[in-house]
This record gives C-alpha cells, sequence and structure tokens, in this order.
C-alpha cells in the first residue's frame, strides 16, 4: 500500500499496545457483512446499466446530477479529480468529453437554479435524481421544478428524467412504477456516502468519460490485499492506529489536505466520511460519549496561504493528512529563457510538478518541525484506478476507526430532528409535535 | 447591525463581566492607525484606477487574476457572491457581463495550468499579478510560465501583464520600472488577509462589473456606526465576546456556515482571516501561548446532509455562525400543478427562497436543541453593499478577538519555515541552513 513518513510529529505515540485490538478491527471488518465491500466486485453487473444509460441517454448533451450529500459528493469528486475544474468548457478535441455535467438539488437556493438554467438546454438534458428514498427536501423540490419546466415546454419528462433510487421502496420507485420513469436501482444495503463506487457515483461518470471499470479495479485490488494480509498489519491499519491514539490524546480536528488541484472535492467527500461515521452521540452499547473529529478540508499548496499560519502556531489540536501523486498526468516545464525577468531565473531546470510536491515536502518538513502530527499518502498519480483506491482506502479505515471507538459508523440519527422540523414547517401530516417545539423556538 | 438570535445554546455565557474588556477593544480599534480601515473611503482614489485599468484592458476579453491566499481569496468571495458559479459560461445577455475572470497563481500543479489554458485565449488575456513582493513561488512560477508562453506567441508581454504590487519595492515594482509594464500599488500598511476592500479585490471585480463602490459604502457606513457608538456594545462585539468566551471554554472550532450557495467562498476568505490572525504561538508580551480557533468552511443545505450529524451529536467543540439573506435576487415559486407527482404537493404555495430559509433555521433549530452555540448574521440580500459591510464586520471581529486573545492579529510569522525551505530547495541563495534541516528530515 501506500503511506509514507506516517504519524510523523514529535510526540508519535507507540502502536504496540494497540496491535492486537487493531488486528482484531481488520478481521470484524473482513468478516462483516457490509455493502460496499461488495461493489468493487461487481463490474459485471454494473456494466448492464451502463449500456442501458447509454442509450437513454444518446440524444443528450448535458446531464444534471440532483443529489445532495452521500448521492453527489462522490460524483463531484470523480468529475472534478479525472475531468478538471473546466470540463464543461473545454474547447480541445478531447475522446473523454461527451456529455457535460451539472450538479443540482444540493440547494434551494433559487439563485443558484436560476443560474444552472442559464447555461443548459432542457430539451437536451437528463436530470437523474439519486436518492433512495426521494424524500429529501431540496431533491424533491428542485426535481418538482425541473419538472414543471420541462412540462410547459411540451416535453415529456420521462425522456428527460431517470431516477437512481431503491430497487422497491420509496416515493420515486413508486412514481417511476405508476408513470413510467426510467429508473437504476441503488444497493439498498450501501449508505450515502459509501456509495461512490455503486450506481450512484459511477452511472453518472460513465456518461462523462470516466473509466469506472478501472476504478473498480482499483478498489478491488486493495480490498483483496486486505482480505491476503488477514492477520497482518499494513498501512490502513497503521494510519487509524495513529490517527486514534491522537484523538484518544485531544487532537479533536482532522486536516485532509491533498497537493493535486484536482483532489479538492475528493477532500469535500472525505468531509462528509469522516463527520458523519464518526460523530456520534452513543456508543454500541447505548452510553452517551459524543464522539467525533471534525474533518477539514483544505488543498496545498493554496492553503499554505491561509491555514498553515494556524496548523503550525495554534493549539496542537489537529492530525494532517497530505495526499500527493508522484507523477502528473500533463507535466509542465518551467521556461528556459528568463530574458528580461531575471529575478525568476532561480526556476530555471525546474518543472510544476516537481514544485508541486516541493511545497508539500516542505509543509510536512514545517509541521514536523513544529511537533505536529501529519501524515503523507503518495498514490503514483491521479486517475482512475488510484482514485478508486482511494475511496476504498478511507471507507476501509473510517470502519476501523468505528470499530476502535465502538459505535455504529454507519447511520446518522443526528439529522432527523432538524428534518422533521422542516417536515412539520412545510405541512407534512405527523411532524406536529416537532412544529410545536420549532415555533416555541422561533418565538423565544 | 443585523445579527440575531446570537450566541444560542444552552450553556450561552454571561457578557457581563466581560464588557469593559469589550469596550476596550473597541476604543482601541478606533484609535488604532490600521491600514485597512482607511479603505471604505478610498473611492475617489480607486477611481482613478479603475478608469486606467478599464482604458488598458479595453481590447481584452479575459482577466486571469495570479494570485493565492490574501491576494485572490477576496476577489475569488466577490466573483461568486455577485456573479455566481457559471459567470464564464453565461449565454443570456447581461450588462455586468464584459470580460471573463480566471484564477491562477494558486496552485503549481501542472494539470491545472493546462487545464486553463485549454479555455483561454492567450491573445485576449490580460494576468494580474497580484503580489506585494512578488516572490511568492506559486505566482512567480505561474507568471514566469504565462510570460514565456506570451512571448512565444510573439505578443509583447507589457501588453498581457499589469501587476498589484507594493508601490516602490519588490520585484515586481522593479520589474515594472525597468521592463515597462503596468502596474497598480497596494497599500503597503495592508495585509493581504485585509486587502479586499484595496485594488487587489476591486480592481479585477471592477471589470467583471462589479459596483465596487457600493461595496465601500457598505463597509463605510458600518465603520461609521461604529465610530458613532463607540462607547456602547453592539453585534460585533457582542458576537466577539461570547465568541471568546466560547473559545476560552474549549471550543477550538468555529464554523461559518451561509445559506446562500455564492457565499460559500465567502465562508473560504473567512478561514483564512480567522486562521491566520488568531493562530499565534507567542502573545504581545512573547509568552508561548499556542492560540488558535480551527475554521471550518460550511454551506448550508448542502452540510447538513454532511456535517451536521458530527455538529448536533459529536463534541461540544465548535460555535457555528450562520449567514442567511432575507431577501434573493432571483426568487422563485415552487410548480402549482402536481398531476402526475403528487407526492410532492407538499410544496406547494412555497418558493424556494422561503425553503431556503427554512432549512437554515430548522438546522439553527436542531443545534439550540442539542445544545450547541450557534449564531446566525442576517442580512438583507447577497448584493454589492452588503458583501461590503460582511467583509468589514469578519475584519473588525477578528482585530477585536486578537486583541482580547492579547496577540498579534496582522503578522504570520508561522509561514517562513515552509517559504524558505522552499526557497532553500529551489537553491536560492541565504536559504542553506534551513535547507540542510530539510535535507536531514527527507532522509530521515
Amino acid at each position: 500500500m501506500f503511506f509514507d513518513k506516517l504519524g510523523i510529529g514529535l510526540d508519535k505515540p507507540d502502536l504496540n499496545d494497540l496491535q492486537d485490538k487493531l488486528l482484531e478491527a481488520k478481521k470484524k471488518f473482513i468478516d462483516e457483512k457490509l455493502g460496499f465491500k461488495r461493489l468493487p466486485y461487481e463490474y459485471e453487473t454494473l456494466k448492464k446499466d451502463l449500456d442501458r444509460v447509454r442509450k437513454l441517454t444518446e440524444q443528450m448533451d448535458t446531464i444534471v446530477v440532483i443529489g445532495i450529500g452521500g448521492s453527489d459528493l462522490g460524483t463531484r469528486a470523480i468529475q472534478r479529480a479525472i475531468n478538471g475544474l473546466y470540463y464543461n468548457q473545454k474547447t480541445t478535441e478531447d475522446d473523454r468529453h461527451s456529455k457535460n455535467i451539472y450538479f443540482s438539488g444540493d440547494t434551494t437556493d433559487p439563485e443558484a437554479i436560476a443560474e444552472l438554467l442559464d447555461v443548459i438546454n432542457l430539451s437536451k438534458t437528463t436530470f437523474f435524481v439519486v436518492s433512495k428514498s426521494g424524500n429529501t427536501v431540496e431533491q424533491a423540490s428542485t426535481f418538482a421544478y425541473y419538472r414543471d419546466l420541462i412540462i410547459k415546454k411540451n416535453l415529456k419528462p420521462q425522456d428527460h428524467f431517470i431516477f437512481l433510487t431503491d430497487g422497491v421502496t420509496g416515493t420515486l420507485r413508486e412514481l417511476a412504477t405508476k408513470e413510467g420513469y426510467e429508473a437504476f436501482e441503488v444497493p439498498s444495503d450501501v449508505g450515502g456516502r459509501f456509495s461512490v463506487l455503486s450506481t450512484v457515483g459511477l452511472i453518472p461518470a460513465y456518461l462523462v468519460g470516466v473509466d469506472v471499470e478501472a476504478m473498480l479495479k482499483g478498489a478491488q485490488d486493495l480490498d483483496e490485499e486486505i482480505k491476503k494480509s488477514k492477520d497482518k498489519m499494513d498501512d490502513i491499519l497503521e494510519y487509524v492506529g495513529l490517527k486514534y491514539l491522537y484523538y484518544k490524546g485531544g487532537k479533536n480536528i482532522s486536516v485532509m489536505m491533498p497537493y493535486q488541484y484536482g483532489l479538492y472535492e475528493f477532500a469535500k467527500w472525505y468531509q462528509q466520511l469522516w463527520a458523519e461515521s464518526i460523530g456520534k452521540k452513543v456508543d454500541l452499547e447505548g452510553n452517551v460519549v459524543h464522539e467525533g473529529q471534525t474533518p477539514v478540508a483544505a488543498v496545498g499548496p493554496v492553503d499554505q496561504h491561509s491555514q498553515l499560519q494556524l496548523y503550525n502556531e495554534g493549539p496542537n489540536d489537529k492530525v494532517l493528512t497530505f495526499i500527493r501523486a508522484e507523477d502528473s498526468r500533463k507535466n509542465i516545464d518551467l521556461p528556459e529563457d528568463y530574458t528580461g525577468a531575471e529575478a525568476f531565473e532561480f526556476l530555471k531546470g525546474h518543472n510544476f510538478h516537481e514544485l508541486l510536491n516541493y511545497e508539500q515536502e516542505t509543509s510536512a518538513f514545517s509541521l514536523t518541525q513544529n511537533g505536529r502530527p501529519n501524515a503523507t499518502l503518495s498514490i503514483p498519480k491521479v486517475d482512475e484506478y488510484h482514485l478508486g483506491q482511494l475511496f476504498y482506502f478511507f471507507e476501509v479505515a473510517v470502519s476501523y476507526f468505528g470499530n476502535l471507538i465502538n459505535i455504529n459508523t454507519f447511520d446518522q440519527p443526528g439529522v432527523e430532528l432538524s428534518k422533521n422540523a422542516m417536515y412539520g414547517v412545510l405541512g407534512k401530516k405527523g411532524f406536529d409535535e416537532v412544529k410545536e417545539a420549532f415555533d416555541k423556538y422561533k418565538s423565544s
């Protein structure tokens, strides 16, 4: 696997005492029935969906993912890492570029909705509504609105909406059955934040030219390595072990700081994974524990000029994970000739990729000198195979971590209250009590 | 001013004991000579620069800001809030839209540089190099590279680069004088993270149609209100006072969570302001204190589906600041007719702006029910005037906060080590010692 300089910091804890517990967590993970572990092996099943969705969207030039949280963060991470920031504007020829992609449904801000409508052509757009239940207010409202627009344009909504939803139950599945919308199945035993390697992440990714087979292969190879080394310590275990010891030592913040510009959205995906999985009020025995480590998404070198001052000099309350790539898909040399700009001649002979990795190393160096724990995760380069590995790496890591602190890694009971209050405000039936509490709060 | 429901939380601290200290901080702020306090009053001076830069860029269709940290985060925040996410792709007629804008110089990732070159036309592009010194490696290297490309295209670099830099000293100023580049002055007494209302933020903003006069007016009105109420408590003081008490009570994380989609980059600007200003090793007497509160940029409702689980159930270690707008620039009603999608009829009669604010309120409600301190900052709407106020509000707030904890709010000594190590690695003269320490670290 691929960690180096792990857990550097002057107060590097000793893993020996923890080793049994770590190996136990690994064994449990391998033996446990967890839906997301299956996904890397399901390319053959997925392939049928991919062929079908390609045909269904053949006439379209744009897809819009109506998602929020676990139903779009993974897709955003893939899109940004593989296709980059300006993909929808690209002017050069590129085989990858089959359709434009946009994201909606993660806000009900009308200004954002108006902006999107300004740049897409509805009659050439397929909207993917990605929701297990179909009840999420942000997605329900944007779906209802775009659907109404489509109808008012005398287009057929069934030609412009595809659902990614539960195979059996829920509002969207019922609607699909009753009104004849195309629908793909989201695995019912995989939680949103673990669903990036399912239809949720991979159907949209496939439509923008991503090699989803390679993504699954990356995850699969990692999973097989884990199973092969069942009784042995490995990089993920060591990473989790050190992170756990630092966490128990009071480091309540976990910074994810890739240096590849395209991995910023990956860090946002990690933010959800780490926050929702670990942030829990009760442990598995029902004791009130209030566990949680606040994830921060950063990106280098940008945040050297924004956050590093704090990381180096502020309270020693965080662990940092750097991600770096050893190679670049498009390296660029610095100029040869500095005539008329001699002050910059010190850059001669270098290339940009090298600069980027120097910056990562000098940041890690300064943190280490200041006794701040940091780990560097190194991948060969940002491509589908390694991105698949990255996703799976952290899904496994958070499963181990949840096991060490004895909480349910896979639920999210703490968002029910605001969700129910929202239903109450909107007058949905059965939410009177929470509505009353909310009204009391508002008038206080 | 404009805070409401301030400092809600079951353990709301009492500000009475702190009042004298707060009023002292306010008095000190009013009396102190701080460069950034001058900026809201300098529109007349700025106007000359704006007229000049308009003429200089008349033939161009694109500007690229080569900045990093304090030299571009403010500009990004303005651009995103006022012009939105898809500004460069807009197809509809809009008087605002004079030039496209891109950002570079905040990374040396060659993949990001290649992406940018894919979507701009060099011969119609003006690059703004925004750096007081011109020595920042990220900006120096991207400038050198784009300059080389311009020359190789047989274009004149002086027609395509404008410097925003110190008025007297530094690499860029020297280059401007010697080689005849146009240059605008960045005030030498204003630090990067306080510079958004100077030429740094406002020259680029002006070129993309932002009403910069209104921005300054907003800040100015706020500043005058502060001065008028010299001896009185006010919303900023109360906000800072509560934040300070929570911080002293162990809340080492500060979440900035606007609900307007366009304010996400504003939250990133806040991240730098709060991290670099407050994160300090020593106090004003030289005692080692390691102060700092880690800022987290979030945005609602997205992060309800990513971070709220942790905020509600995890450790009670953070204070949250919500930002909401009472009105929208482009409100949209939900559909009237739900035929064929009856399950969504509960949305009828609502509009998107209303939904957005309900979501903010129900989140605040759930946090409050869980005893998590949160404050809601309410602005009438997202426009230039109120954005100017927002920037100034937090610049003042962080100045007060720094005063309360007795640190130097305006320096950033903690980034020197990595910067010097980088110069050492690149073979710049005078950095041998740090290079040696870095080499030792790498081989360890």
